[in-house]
């Protein structure tokens, strides 16, 4: 069976529900507080891994307790966690996220072990890396990694898939153009390309920006928008949106990166894999949370039905 | 030996260190984050262990990660818990905080199964507490469970020390009366007799409404000002402070409580166990962190002896 890699972050979101944000030497009581695996390369692994995918993790915990409690999360969705590493001495990533009372989020990253998660934790998964069948990356680890694993896939003829989250100015466009898919959504392409991308005809030709540089393929995902697919060889395929009512999009550009993932090397059919993923992700944000949203099988087949004429 | 027992909170220390805050909507990338064990409850219980005593600890807990590594820090120090108990689907009590640049800390907290505390717990660790000669609360916890503590001292002859923090302007006085000491800081004793206590003599003044209601002993700790021991019979004795360079006070009060209690009860004299715990308080704020900044005995004993004449 063919395998996904994912070689990125893991995070443990920890998500305080509050009226308002403390003022500075202010100490304020907030009603409640949750706390969830997550992490952008984490959670495209959990939504590939939901689908079925067969799934090998490569990154770096701490050496805290949320370090085995994200191992076994990883392993709950039989996910190979053989290359997730613990960093000594250091605390594992997490995300304080603050969520107010009309539903808006605020967010503090602190990458943690994911800033040591290093181009020779790629080599030394070398062995069970060429025999993947794609390999997906996103960018809350260091990019000298992100540049390493995309050499390794054109080295190893295994596709590339980058997902340039969150938004990196510094990210090299050359090293982009080497991918097999980028996708970003608006935000992280206008970023990249330096152009604005108000309207579809903008978003079409920042795309074709890449797609002139050597980038296969580019695919623009724009939210309740749907996504736009725009290929080398001339293809420009949109994809519409799901109508669902929304409660809370965290996580739902990681659902549908995990998703089409799986579903584009289970096909190799890239508009299928996407109608797919744009369900996966409309499913994801009518429920509260990240990898909490993420439907099972027969939820997901189940929404796919009553969803689809 | 004789024991202390702690009826109160635990939580857990979620330490960002941050340039700023987040806006809404803002997503944020920072520096460092530490974890640690804290709590007022579990502070004090920390801090007499430390100092030698016999502690149990009546306690709740919630059912995630955090729980296990809360009792294990408890056992860690020796303390005794038997009492500490898990709450179904409740996370534990959390309290997330963020440090500026200056060292300004910003805290939300997050009760969680603090707020399941009961006044039935106590009730069932009945045949383990009335074998202590001292129970030690705050105000972490629900206010009937601090009320019926109270009367369980009252009614078995055991000393009861309220520490009424944080300030909970709700307190009834009348129960808070019906302790052996009453140890506020000036802003809790200001917020519960309603009075200015700007001046040593105003203090001294906001003391004695509780001494007239019938209470027998109050300390006002005042910080890097000392502190003000009044009881019933007339004593007025001033503690003077403890010169440091302060890096870190958070953890300070309750780290004079849990010294306290240990030296009075060990010894029954209320001065020397106050000389004690304003050594013990002053070390505290040498050191970064809560329980992490409390010393060993030997730390403790070599402190003190650069610090006495």
């Amino acid at each position: 069976m063919k395998t996904i890699a994912v070689i990125g972050s893991n995070m443990v979101d920890l998500i305080s529900y509050t009226d308002r944000m403390p003022k500075e030497g202010e100490t304020l009581e907030a009603p409640s507080f949750k706390m969830g695996c997550g992490g952008k390369g984490a959670n495209q692994a959990v939504a590939a891994a939901k689908m079925g995918a067969n799934v090998v993790m490569v990154s770096k915990v701490g050496d805290d307790m949320f370090a085995d409690n994200t191992i076994r999360n990883f392993q709950s969705y039989g996910i190979n966690t053989q290359y997730v590493s613990k960093m000594p001495q250091t605390s594992s990533g997490v995300a304080p996220i603050f969520v107010n009372p009309s539903s808006q989020n605020s967010i503090l990253i602190i990458k943690g072990a994911n800033e040591f998660l290093k181009p020779a934790d790629i080599d030394k998964a070398e062995s069970t890396l060429v025999e993947c069948s794609l390999i997906v990356l996103q960018l809350e680890v260091p990019l000298e990694t992100v540049y390493h694993a995309i050499e390794f896939g054109n080295k190893h003829n295994i596709p590339v898939l980058l997902n340039p989250a969150p938004a990196v100015p510094d990210l090299d466009i050359e090293y982009a153009c080497r991918c097999d898919f980028f996708i970003p959504n608006e935000t992280e392409l206008e970023i990249l390309v330096e152009r604005p991308v108000n309207t579809v005809e903008e978003v079409k030709e920042a795309a074709k920006v890449l797609l002139n540089k050597g980038l296969n393929n580019v695919i623009v995902t724009m939210g309740s928008k749907g996504a736009l697919w725009l290929s080398r060889d001339g293809k420009e395929v949109f994809v519409e949106p799901t109508k669902v009512q929304a409660v809370d999009t965290s996580g739902a550009g990681d659902a549908f990166i995990g998703c089409f993932s799986h579903y584009y090397m289970q096909t190799g059919e890239v508009e299928k894999a996407l109608q797919k993923a744009s369900l996966f992700a409309a499913f994801s944000v009518t429920e509260k949370g990240t990898q909490f949203s993420y439907p099972s099988i027969e939820q997901f087949n189940e929404f796919e039905q009553k969803n689809t004429k």
